[in-house]
């Protein structure tokens, strides 16, 4: 019963917030509803008030209210009654750790697996994977767990960077860096690049864009999945 | 007492592993000594055994001997013994995980601080700051704490690197992260450029190698600091 849009990235090269994506808002929540903004990522540290106002202003071009899930006083109920949900990019350590807090990560996975739209926007995507392990972000406050919401049975690795060949830059690839996480970890990785994103509906996973990904999987040479392949069973 | 060097990066474009700090080895740890190598970063997954052969070939040039820490049955009596350590990059939360894990971070800081001579590259640099919270690093694994050896009063970005300009890119740059973490931890930050290593010699902290370094202090604007510098009151 999941309906949701995991995308890479918020915003394009040139373009507004969420432009490219309001095209497909309408399609996963329908129009004249009220959807609830996650914004505890809080990308480079922008308060909850700021950062929900700007969500509000792109998803009013779709006919959609926006309110903030930090005004409310129950913040699992109203999840449990919401018409839709929207977790904006930022930090993914912030994002995590007061998912954990507030103690809403459980309300999350119940009320998308009964049909409830999502979207995910870069860390709001990365909480769609099994874990937060193939975030980009820097460790700014210690999570409880890198546990998330597994909509997917796999992790996802946003504004997914082909290596650049010619840079003489000796930190490591995202290619090397996802590596290293499968000596640790078993789960496939999607990497997604902007203006990709991950089409979930009716349980299926399909992807979506002008991009290919890159699938690593753990112990195998990495490959190119074309858009439009449907990718539900990759694990 | 403590005498380290924090560098950035163990290699340099076209150069070999450590070659450019080769000529400062024996100004740290003397000649014909023994050095503990902590492999425990594992860039791209290496064995501790391959990585510790990679650290003894280059140390041979400078007359040192290494042995890994995982060859010691009692690593905290090792390091008590130690004429010196070494810790290499790769993973900054796995090398955080394995130091708590195997119980050793109290007692690096008690022989660092005791004048036993330490280097770290990279991973192994970013532990000489306060805490981890600025690796570029994937949590591939979840450490029990950020906190680190604190051989410095601030936080190392190592592997800095200035935004591009002509990017197209949406993912955050680096100084953008920075300013995330500045939102929750109050320390400064060191934006250490490849090539740049900061030089501890009886507590005085002094930035060493061709190019300057990048200082970011929680609200204030970043700015720059020439090698040489001395930054032992940088908190």
């Amino acid at each position: 019963m999941k309906k949701a849009i995991l995308a890479s990235t918020s915003t394009l090269h040139g373009q507004a917030y969420l432009e490219y994506l309001t095209p497909h808002l309408n399609d996963l929540y329908g129009s004249n509803k009220e959807i609830i903004f996650i914004p505890y990522a809080r990308p480079g540290g922008i308060s909850h008030e700021k950062y929900t106002a700007k969500a509000k202003d792109a998803f009013k071009k779709a006919n959609l209210n926006i309110k903030g899930i930090h005004e409310y006083k129950k913040p699992v109920e109203a999840l449990e009654k919401a018409e839709g949900i929207f977790t904006g990019g930022g930090n993914t350590f912030l994002l995590v750790s007061e998912l954990y807090r507030i103690g809403i990560v459980e309300v999350l996975q119940k009320v998308i697996a009964a049909g409830t739209p999502y979207m995910g926007t870069s860390a709001g995507t990365n909480i769609g994977g099994l874990t937060m392990g193939t975030t980009n972000d820097m460790p700014i406050v210690l999570p409880k767990s890198f546990k998330t919401l597994g909509l997917v049975p796999f992790n996802i690795n946003p504004h997914y960077l082909d290596p650049d060949t010619n840079s003489t830059h000796k930190g490591e690839t995202r290619e090397t860096r996802i590596k290293e996480f499968h000596h640790f970890n078993s789960q496939p990785v999607v990497g997604l690049r902007e203006g990709s994103w991950l089409a979930l509906d009716n349980n299926e996973v399909i992807l979506k864009g002008k991009l290919s990904a890159r699938i690593f999987k753990c112990n195998e040479e990495a490959y190119e999945v074309e858009t439009g392949t449907i990718l539900t069973d990759l694990n």
